[in-house]
C-alpha cells in the first residue's frame, strides 16, 4: 500500500519550532550567497540563461567534471522528475526506505515499482539481495548514497558492484549523492570519478543541504551521455533555473571556507549527538551524514512538537513502521534542546514515560 | 519537419545589446517585489511552502479565483509541462504560430501533434477552421489569447465558442492567457469568469511579463476540477516555487499602481510604434498586447543586431517564413533607437538597402 508522504521542514505548517526535520547546513546560507542573489535580482527582469553556461563553468571547476557532462535544475528533484520523464521507464527499483519523490517521480509516468526492502537486523544496509533484485525486466534503479532517511553510507565497491549489476542489466542508474560531501571521505564515496566507465549511471546533486539553500532551489547533475543530457532538456522546460539561484550556486562554490569550518563542526556536533543519544539507549542506524537516523518511542515527534521542536517522524516512509525518526544535526545550543527533550522521556519510567509520551 | 527554436530574451548570448526580443514590462521589477525578494533571502535557507498557501491567498483576493482552483509553479511553462505529463494526451492541437513550448511540452509524453495554420491573409485570425480541427480524436487544445508571437486577439465569444466544442469533443483545453492583462479591455477578453462552465479547461499566467520578473520565474493557473489540479501535484516535484517567488509575487500584487502606470503608457507607446511602423511601409498584424508582430525584409534582424538592437526573428515558428520578425514595446528612447534602425532600411532605396541588409 502506497503511504501518505508527509515532507519534512514544513515550517510553515510548525511555525516558531526549532526545525530538526529538514537536513540542511545549521549554518545558514553564507553571506557570500546571499549577496550573490541580491545582485541577481537586478538582472531578474530578463529570462534565465537557458543553458546555465556560466554555472556549469564555476562546477566544472569545483567537481571536475567537465562542463558538457554537467545539467542543472529548480532543485535536484526537478532533475529526477526530468530524468524519468526522458528515459520513461517501464520498471523502475527502490529501496524501501528511500526518499520519496524517486517513487513519484515514477508514477509520473506510469512505471511499475519493484522495492527491495532494508532490513533492520541488518541496519539498514543493503547488501546482496539488492544486487538480486537488479533483474533484466528492470528499466531504471534508484541508489542513495548515503541513504536518506537512514544515513547508511555504501562502500563505493559495492556502489560498483550496483553499476556494473545495472550495466549488464540495462538498467538506467540513478545515483544520489545529495548527502555525499557530508561524508568523512567524500573523495572515496563519491562515483563521480567513474562517469565514463558507465554512461548508463546519472549522479545527481544538489546545493540545498550543502550551502542551506533549499528555498532558493539549485540541483545539479552528471552523465557522460550527452545523449542522456540531451533527452532531458527535450522534455524540461527551458528557464527551469531562475536567475537568482544560477548566481547564488556560482557564488555557493566559492564558499570554501565556509564549507570546511561548518563540516568540520556539524560533523563534531553529529558526534556529541550520537553518544549522548546512546547514552540514551536510543537504538541509532547509518547516521554517516549530517543527520541522524534511530529508533524511538511511539509519540515522540508530538512530545517534540509540545517542547517546540519539530522531528522528522519517519513512519511514513515505505519499509518504516512506526518509532522510526530522523533529526538533523544543528548548533550545539539546539541540539542541547533537543537532547533535553529527549531526555525527559527516555529518563523517565515507563509508565511516567507512557504518560508523557500520550499526553500530546 | 520541426524546426529548431531559438528563443528571444536571450541576453547570454546576445550581451550589451537593447533587448527588443522578450516581451517584458519595459519598467522594470517593481522596487516593491526586489524589496520582498531581498526580506525573502532570509528565510531562503528553508524549503518553500508547497501549497504556495499565502500566494494563493493573494491570488484569490487579486484575481478573484477561489483559493483551492488555483495551482503555482516555476514560471507558466512549469504548469504547461506538469498539465500535460498529468493528462498525457495521445492527440494535441495546436496553432501555428504558437509559443513553442506546448510542442515541446505535447512530445515530452509522446504526444502526436496536429497543427491548425493560422493564414497571412487573415491576419492570423483563427476562424472556423480551427474549431473545425477540434475533432473527437483530440485530446488536447492549446489556445493562446491574445496569440504570440501575433498578438491577435481572439474575441471572448469566439474562445467561448472553443471551450464548447472542447467540452463536447472531450478534449482538455489550455488556455494560455499570459498576455491577456496588457489588453486594451482584459476583463471583457478574459474566460477566468467561465471556469466553472468549463471544468475541462485549464487557464494559464504568469508574472513573467506583467511585473517583469521573467529571471524569478513565477506562474500560475485555474482549474474548476479539483481533480486536474490533484493530478497536476501527483506529477510534479513538491517544491517547485522558490521561497523568493513566492514572496516575489505576493509584493508584485500589490504594486496596482506600478502596473496601471506602466500599463497606460505601453499601449502609449505600442500605439506610437505602429503609427511609425506602418508610415514606413511595414505589414503589422495583430499586436493587441505589449508586442509588435510585423513583417519586414529579410535579414532585419541581423541589420538590428549590428545596431546594437536585439528583435525576434519568427521564421523558426511553425507556421511562419522568413521576414516575420517581433518585437516587444520599450520605453520612448528605446523605441526611437529601434525606429532609427528600421528607418535606415525602410527608407533606403531598394538597391541600397539589399546591400545594407546583406552586409550583416
Amino acid at each position: 500500500m502506497k503511504k501518505k508522504h508527509v515532507h519534512g521542514g514544513d515550517i510553515y505548517r510548525y511555525p516558531n519550532v526549532l526545525d530538526f526535520s529538514a537536513n540542511c547546513n545549521p549554518y545558514g546560507m553564507p553571506e557570500g550567497v546571499k549577496a550573490a542573489a541580491i545582485k541577481a535580482l537586478e538582472r531578474a527582469q530578463n529570462y534565465p540563461d537557458v543553458s546555465c553556461s556560466a554555472l556549469r563553468r564555476a562546477l566544472e571547476q569545483a567537481e571536475g567534471v567537465p562542463f558538457d557532462k554537467i545539467i542543472c535544475g529548480n532543485g535536484a528533484a526537478d532533475l529526477i522528475f526530468g530524468l524519468v520523464l526522458a528515459r520513461k521507464p517501464k520498471k523502475g527499483l527502490l529501496m524501501a526506505p528511500a526518499f520519496a519523490e524517486y517513487e513519484q517521480a515514477l508514477a509520473s509516468v506510469g512505471c511499475q515499482i519493484k522495492r527491495a526492502y532494508l532490513k533492520e537486523e541488518e541496519g539498514f544496509v543493503p547488501g546482496e539481495d539488492f544486487l538480486d533484485e537488479i533483474t533484466e525486466d528492470v528499466d531504471m534503479v534508484f541508489f542513495c548514497n548515503p541513504n536518506n532517511p537512514t544515513g547508511v553510507q555504501a562502500e563505493r565497491e559495492y556502489v560498483r558492484r550496483v553499476a556494473e549489476k545495472c550495466q549488464v542489466c540495462q538498467a538506467f542508474l540513478v545515483l544520489d549523492e545529495c548527502f555525499v560531501d557530508f561524508l568523512k571521505t567524500p573523495e572515496q564515496s563519491s562515483m563521480k570519478p567513474y562517469l565514463e566507465e558507465f554512461p548508463g549511471m546519472f549522479l545527481v546533486k544538489a546545493f540545498t543541504k550543502k550551502y542551506a539553500m533549499a528555498g532558493i532551489r539549485l540541483g545539479y547533475g552528471f552523465s557522460s551521455d550527452s545523449q542522456v543530457l540531451k533527452e532531458m532538456r527535450d522534455v524540461m522546460q527551458p528557464w527551469n533555473v531562475s536567475v537568482i539561484a544560477q548566481e547564488a550556486g556560482i557564488a555557493a562554490l566559492r564558499e570554501e571556507a565556509y564549507w570546511q569550518s561548518s563540516w568540520e563542526k556539524v560533523r563534531e556536533e553529529r558526534d556529541y549527538l550520537l553518544k549522548e543519544m546512546k547514552q540514551m539507549g536510543l537504538q541509532i542506524y547509518g547516521s554517516k551524514a549530517n543527520y541522524i537516523f534511530f529508533r524511538g518511542p511511539e509519540g515522540l515527534r508530538e512530545f517534540c512538537l509540545s517542547q517546540g521542536i519539530s522531528i522528522r517522524d519517519c513512519s511514513n516512509y515505505e519499509g518504516l513502521s512506526s518509532g522510526f525518526y530522523r533529526i538533523a544535526v544543528r548548533l550545539r545550543e539546539e541540539n542541547e534542546k533537543l537532547l533535553q527533550a529527549f531526555i525527559k522521556i527516555c529518563n523517565s519510567s515507563s509508565v511516567a514515560r507512557a504518560e508523557l509520551l500520550q499526553r500530546y
